[in-house]
Protein backbone atom coordinates (compact mmCIF):
# COMPACT_ATOMS: atom_id res chain seq x y z
CA UNK A 1 0.00 0.00 0.00
CA UNK A 2 1.67 3.64 -1.35
CA UNK A 3 0.96 6.76 0.86
CA UNK A 4 -1.62 7.99 -0.39
CA UNK A 5 -2.88 11.86 -0.60
CA UNK A 6 0.45 13.06 0.34
CA UNK A 7 0.82 11.54 3.54
CA UNK A 8 3.88 10.01 4.25
CA UNK A 9 3.99 7.25 6.76
CA UNK A 10 7.50 6.94 9.09
CA UNK A 11 7.69 3.97 11.27
CA UNK A 12 9.59 6.29 13.74
CA UNK A 13 6.81 8.75 13.90
CA UNK A 14 3.89 7.13 13.29
CA UNK A 15 1.28 3.80 14.42
CA UNK A 16 -0.27 1.58 12.38
CA UNK A 17 -3.09 -1.16 12.87
CA UNK A 18 -3.80 -3.29 9.93
CA UNK A 19 -6.82 -6.02 10.23
CA UNK A 20 -8.79 -8.12 7.38
CA UNK A 21 -12.66 -8.83 8.15
CA UNK A 22 -14.72 -10.20 5.81
CA UNK A 23 -17.11 -7.24 5.82
CA UNK A 24 -17.89 -5.65 2.74
CA UNK A 25 -15.79 -1.77 2.50
CA UNK A 26 -18.75 0.27 1.90
CA UNK A 27 -20.12 -0.60 5.41
CA UNK A 28 -16.92 -0.03 6.83
CA UNK A 29 -16.87 3.39 5.55
CA UNK A 30 -20.37 3.92 6.33
CA UNK A 31 -19.17 3.00 10.25
CA UNK A 32 -16.48 5.56 9.72
CA UNK A 33 -18.65 8.58 8.43
CA UNK A 34 -22.50 8.05 9.62
CA UNK A 35 -22.54 9.67 13.22
CA UNK A 36 -25.09 7.14 14.48
CA UNK A 37 -22.92 4.06 13.62
CA UNK A 38 -19.81 5.87 14.32
CA UNK A 39 -21.00 6.01 17.75
CA UNK A 40 -21.79 2.48 18.31
CA UNK A 41 -18.30 1.52 18.06
CA UNK A 42 -15.88 3.86 17.70
CA UNK A 43 -14.68 3.88 21.74
CA UNK A 44 -13.94 0.60 23.17
CA UNK A 45 -15.93 -0.31 26.24
CA UNK A 46 -16.52 0.59 29.12
CA UNK A 47 -16.33 3.79 27.41
CA UNK A 48 -18.34 5.30 25.39
CA UNK A 49 -19.16 7.30 22.58
CA UNK A 50 -21.97 9.83 23.82
CA UNK A 51 -21.98 12.64 20.90
CA UNK A 52 -20.56 12.87 17.39
CA UNK A 53 -20.58 15.37 14.23
CA UNK A 54 -19.14 14.50 10.83
CA UNK A 55 -19.37 16.81 7.82
CA UNK A 56 -17.62 14.08 5.76
CA UNK A 57 -15.44 16.91 2.88
CA UNK A 58 -11.88 18.72 3.40
CA UNK A 59 -12.50 21.30 6.08
CA UNK A 60 -15.51 19.56 7.83
CA UNK A 61 -15.67 18.50 11.30
CA UNK A 62 -15.04 15.82 12.90
CA UNK A 63 -15.96 15.82 16.28
CA UNK A 64 -16.51 13.24 18.82
CA UNK A 65 -17.97 13.19 22.63
CA UNK A 66 -16.08 10.50 24.55
CA UNK A 67 -17.02 9.72 28.12
CA UNK A 68 -15.39 7.13 30.78
CA UNK A 69 -16.81 5.03 33.22
CA UNK A 70 -15.31 7.78 36.07
CA UNK A 71 -17.33 10.59 34.00
CA UNK A 72 -14.24 11.76 31.69
CA UNK A 73 -15.17 13.59 29.30
CA UNK A 74 -13.28 14.18 26.01
CA UNK A 75 -14.44 16.34 23.33
CA UNK A 76 -12.46 16.52 20.18
CA UNK A 77 -13.28 18.83 17.15
CA UNK A 78 -11.18 17.97 14.50
CA UNK A 79 -11.01 18.83 10.68
CA UNK A 80 -11.74 16.33 7.66
CA UNK A 81 -8.76 16.77 5.21
CA UNK A 82 -9.45 14.51 2.48
CA UNK A 83 -11.70 12.14 1.70
CA UNK A 84 -12.39 9.42 -1.00
CA UNK A 85 -15.47 7.90 -0.51
CA UNK A 86 -15.70 4.02 0.23
CA UNK A 87 -11.70 4.43 0.47
CA UNK A 88 -9.32 7.20 2.34
CA UNK A 89 -10.40 9.05 5.18
CA UNK A 90 -7.85 11.68 6.39
CA UNK A 91 -8.63 13.73 9.64
CA UNK A 92 -6.55 16.30 12.14
CA UNK A 93 -6.73 17.69 16.09
CA UNK A 94 -4.40 20.10 14.77
CA UNK A 95 -6.99 21.86 12.88
CA UNK A 96 -10.92 22.68 13.77
CA UNK A 97 -13.51 22.96 11.43
CA UNK A 98 -13.08 25.44 8.21
CA UNK A 99 -8.70 24.51 8.97
CA UNK A 100 -9.00 26.69 11.61
CA UNK A 101 -5.74 26.20 13.72
CA UNK A 102 -5.97 24.98 17.12
CA UNK A 103 -3.15 26.30 18.58
CA UNK A 104 -2.22 22.20 19.27
CA UNK A 105 -2.09 19.27 17.60
CA UNK A 106 -1.61 15.52 18.89
CA UNK A 107 -2.18 13.84 15.67
CA UNK A 108 -3.30 13.27 12.15
CA UNK A 109 -5.33 9.80 11.38
CA UNK A 110 -5.72 7.70 8.36
CA UNK A 111 -8.09 5.14 7.42
CA UNK A 112 -7.57 3.33 3.99
CA UNK A 113 -10.60 0.56 3.05
CA UNK A 114 -9.27 -1.56 0.30
CA UNK A 115 -11.06 -4.53 -0.54
CA UNK A 116 -9.96 -8.10 -0.72
CA UNK A 117 -11.73 -11.40 -2.23
CA UNK A 118 -13.45 -12.06 0.75
CA UNK A 119 -13.98 -8.41 2.37
CA UNK A 120 -12.00 -5.78 3.56
CA UNK A 121 -8.19 -4.54 3.99
CA UNK A 122 -8.46 -2.02 6.72
CA UNK A 123 -5.47 -0.30 7.81
CA UNK A 124 -5.49 2.89 10.23
CA UNK A 125 -2.29 5.00 10.65
CA UNK A 126 -2.12 7.70 13.32
CA UNK A 127 0.88 10.71 12.42
CA UNK A 128 2.61 12.28 15.04
CA UNK A 129 4.99 15.38 15.82
CA UNK A 130 7.48 13.38 17.15
CA UNK A 131 9.08 9.88 18.48
CA UNK A 132 7.81 11.46 21.65
CA UNK A 133 4.14 11.30 20.27
CA UNK A 134 4.37 8.19 18.84
CA UNK A 135 5.31 6.72 22.29
CA UNK A 136 2.97 8.67 24.00
CA UNK A 137 0.17 6.81 21.99
CA UNK A 138 1.80 4.02 21.89
CA UNK A 139 1.47 4.07 26.02
CA UNK A 140 -2.29 5.25 26.12
CA UNK A 141 -2.78 2.13 24.21
CA UNK A 142 -3.47 2.80 20.61
CA UNK A 143 -3.07 -0.99 19.55
CA UNK A 144 -5.79 -2.05 21.92
CA UNK A 145 -7.39 0.69 21.84
CA UNK A 146 -7.96 0.78 18.14
CA UNK A 147 -7.91 -3.35 17.63
CA UNK A 148 -10.88 -3.17 20.34
CA UNK A 149 -12.71 -0.48 18.22
CA UNK A 150 -12.37 -2.30 14.84
CA UNK A 151 -13.58 -5.56 16.43
CA UNK A 152 -16.81 -3.61 17.51
CA UNK A 153 -17.27 -1.94 14.33
CA UNK A 154 -16.83 -5.60 12.74
CA UNK A 155 -19.44 -6.69 14.82
CA UNK A 156 -21.65 -3.74 13.68
CA UNK A 157 -21.03 -4.29 10.85
CA UNK A 158 -22.22 -7.83 10.81
CA UNK A 159 -25.83 -6.14 12.11
CA UNK A 160 -26.52 -4.00 9.67
CA UNK B 1 -17.08 36.19 -2.37
CA UNK B 2 -18.25 33.40 -0.32
CA UNK B 3 -16.01 30.99 1.53
CA UNK B 4 -14.13 28.60 -0.71
CA UNK B 5 -13.25 24.82 0.45
CA UNK B 6 -15.03 25.09 4.05
CA UNK B 7 -13.10 28.14 5.41
CA UNK B 8 -15.38 30.35 7.19
CA UNK B 9 -14.42 34.04 7.81
CA UNK B 10 -15.21 35.15 11.11
CA UNK B 11 -14.31 38.86 11.44
CA UNK B 12 -14.09 37.99 14.94
CA UNK B 13 -11.02 36.07 14.88
CA UNK B 14 -9.81 36.37 10.96
CA UNK B 15 -7.88 39.26 9.38
CA UNK B 16 -8.23 39.78 5.29
CA UNK B 17 -6.37 41.79 2.72
CA UNK B 18 -8.32 42.85 -0.50
CA UNK B 19 -6.71 44.54 -3.60
CA UNK B 20 -6.92 45.54 -7.03
CA UNK B 21 -4.62 45.85 -9.79
CA UNK B 22 -4.60 45.80 -13.59
CA UNK B 23 -2.21 42.42 -13.61
CA UNK B 24 -3.13 38.63 -14.87
CA UNK B 25 -4.68 36.42 -12.46
CA UNK B 26 -2.25 33.63 -14.18
CA UNK B 27 0.95 35.59 -13.11
CA UNK B 28 -0.31 36.53 -9.31
CA UNK B 29 -0.77 32.77 -9.11
CA UNK B 30 3.05 32.00 -10.92
CA UNK B 31 4.21 34.65 -8.24
CA UNK B 32 2.28 32.79 -5.13
CA UNK B 33 3.74 28.80 -6.74
CA UNK B 34 6.85 28.97 -7.85
CA UNK B 35 9.92 29.60 -5.34
CA UNK B 36 11.53 31.42 -7.46
CA UNK B 37 9.59 33.74 -8.01
CA UNK B 38 7.58 34.04 -4.44
CA UNK B 39 11.41 34.82 -3.05
CA UNK B 40 11.30 38.35 -4.64
CA UNK B 41 8.00 39.68 -3.22
CA UNK B 42 7.22 37.42 -0.39
CA UNK B 43 8.95 39.67 2.50
CA UNK B 44 8.22 43.31 2.87
CA UNK B 45 12.14 44.81 2.56
CA UNK B 46 14.45 44.98 4.84
CA UNK B 47 13.39 41.44 5.09
CA UNK B 48 14.39 39.43 2.60
CA UNK B 49 12.71 35.85 1.92
CA UNK B 50 16.33 33.52 1.46
CA UNK B 51 14.70 30.21 0.70
CA UNK B 52 11.58 28.53 -0.34
CA UNK B 53 9.72 24.97 -1.29
CA UNK B 54 6.42 24.83 -2.50
CA UNK B 55 4.52 21.51 -3.65
CA UNK B 56 1.59 22.87 -4.28
CA UNK B 57 -1.25 20.18 -3.71
CA UNK B 58 -2.93 19.08 -0.64
CA UNK B 59 -0.28 17.72 1.89
CA UNK B 60 2.55 19.37 -0.43
CA UNK B 61 5.66 20.92 2.16
CA UNK B 62 4.98 25.27 2.29
CA UNK B 63 7.91 26.45 3.51
CA UNK B 64 9.51 29.84 3.39
CA UNK B 65 12.80 31.02 5.34
CA UNK B 66 12.63 34.71 6.20
CA UNK B 67 15.69 36.57 7.64
CA UNK B 68 15.71 40.19 8.85
CA UNK B 69 18.39 42.76 9.17
CA UNK B 70 19.70 41.95 12.47
CA UNK B 71 20.22 38.77 11.48
CA UNK B 72 16.45 37.06 12.91
CA UNK B 73 15.71 34.40 10.54
CA UNK B 74 12.30 32.30 10.44
CA UNK B 75 12.28 28.83 9.07
CA UNK B 76 8.32 28.12 8.70
CA UNK B 77 7.84 24.50 7.01
CA UNK B 78 3.77 24.52 6.67
CA UNK B 79 1.02 22.05 4.79
CA UNK B 80 -0.65 22.76 1.52
CA UNK B 81 -4.90 22.17 2.18
CA UNK B 82 -6.92 23.00 -0.60
CA UNK B 83 -5.63 24.21 -4.63
CA UNK B 84 -7.32 25.40 -7.43
CA UNK B 85 -5.02 26.39 -10.01
CA UNK B 86 -5.29 29.78 -10.58
CA UNK B 87 -7.87 30.85 -8.20
CA UNK B 88 -7.25 29.67 -4.59
CA UNK B 89 -4.67 28.16 -2.53
CA UNK B 90 -4.74 27.35 1.26
CA UNK B 91 -2.10 26.62 3.74
CA UNK B 92 -1.54 26.50 7.46
CA UNK B 93 1.50 26.63 9.88
CA UNK B 94 -0.59 24.07 12.30
CA UNK B 95 0.90 20.89 9.90
CA UNK B 96 3.91 20.08 8.32
CA UNK B 97 4.74 18.50 4.94
CA UNK B 98 2.18 15.20 5.03
CA UNK B 99 -0.16 16.90 7.18
CA UNK B 100 1.65 15.66 10.06
CA UNK B 101 1.09 17.69 13.26
CA UNK B 102 3.01 20.28 14.71
CA UNK B 103 1.66 20.87 18.19
CA UNK B 104 1.16 24.09 17.20
CA UNK B 105 -0.22 26.76 15.09
CA UNK B 106 -0.99 30.51 14.23
CA UNK B 107 -2.69 30.59 10.94
CA UNK B 108 -4.27 29.19 8.18
CA UNK B 109 -3.92 31.24 5.10
CA UNK B 110 -6.18 31.58 2.06
CA UNK B 111 -5.25 33.48 -1.06
CA UNK B 112 -8.16 34.09 -3.61
CA UNK B 113 -7.89 35.53 -7.13
CA UNK B 114 -10.44 36.80 -8.95
CA UNK B 115 -10.08 38.15 -12.65
CA UNK B 116 -12.00 41.36 -12.91
CA UNK B 117 -12.70 43.33 -15.88
CA UNK B 118 -9.49 45.13 -16.61
CA UNK B 119 -7.22 42.58 -14.02
CA UNK B 120 -7.51 41.10 -10.29
CA UNK B 121 -9.42 40.79 -7.28
CA UNK B 122 -6.78 39.50 -4.18
CA UNK B 123 -8.11 38.44 -1.09
CA UNK B 124 -5.82 37.31 1.43
CA UNK B 125 -7.16 35.99 4.64
CA UNK B 126 -5.30 34.79 7.88
CA UNK B 127 -7.28 32.44 10.34
CA UNK B 128 -7.05 32.37 13.73
CA UNK B 129 -7.48 30.26 16.95
CA UNK B 130 -9.07 32.90 18.66
CA UNK B 131 -9.72 36.95 18.85
CA UNK B 132 -6.26 36.98 20.59
CA UNK B 133 -4.49 35.21 17.30
CA UNK B 134 -6.19 37.87 15.46
CA UNK B 135 -5.04 40.52 17.69
CA UNK B 136 -1.66 39.05 17.86
CA UNK B 137 -1.40 39.31 14.23
CA UNK B 138 -3.04 42.77 13.67
CA UNK B 139 -0.16 43.66 15.89
CA UNK B 140 2.75 42.47 14.22
CA UNK B 141 1.40 44.43 11.16
CA UNK B 142 -0.74 42.40 9.24
CA UNK B 143 -2.51 44.90 7.12
CA UNK B 144 1.35 46.82 6.58
CA UNK B 145 2.89 43.93 6.05
CA UNK B 146 0.55 41.92 3.72
CA UNK B 147 0.04 45.17 1.72
CA UNK B 148 3.58 46.36 1.16
CA UNK B 149 4.34 42.37 0.42
CA UNK B 150 1.26 42.78 -2.35
CA UNK B 151 2.50 45.83 -3.94
CA UNK B 152 6.12 43.71 -4.16
CA UNK B 153 4.26 41.64 -5.76
CA UNK B 154 2.56 43.79 -8.50
CA UNK B 155 5.81 44.93 -9.51
CA UNK B 156 7.39 41.65 -10.18
CA UNK B 157 4.93 40.72 -12.01
CA UNK B 158 4.82 43.79 -13.95
CA UNK B 159 8.02 43.10 -14.83
CA UNK B 160 7.38 39.00 -16.07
Amino acid sequence: MTDAHATHFDPALDLELRREAAVPPRLVWRAWTEPELLMQWFTPAPWRTTACELDVRPGGKFRTVMEGPAGEKHDNAGCVLAVEPERFLLFTDALGPGFRPLGSGFMTASVTIEPTATGTLYVARAYHKDAAGKEQHEQMGFHQGWGAAWEQLVGLVGRL
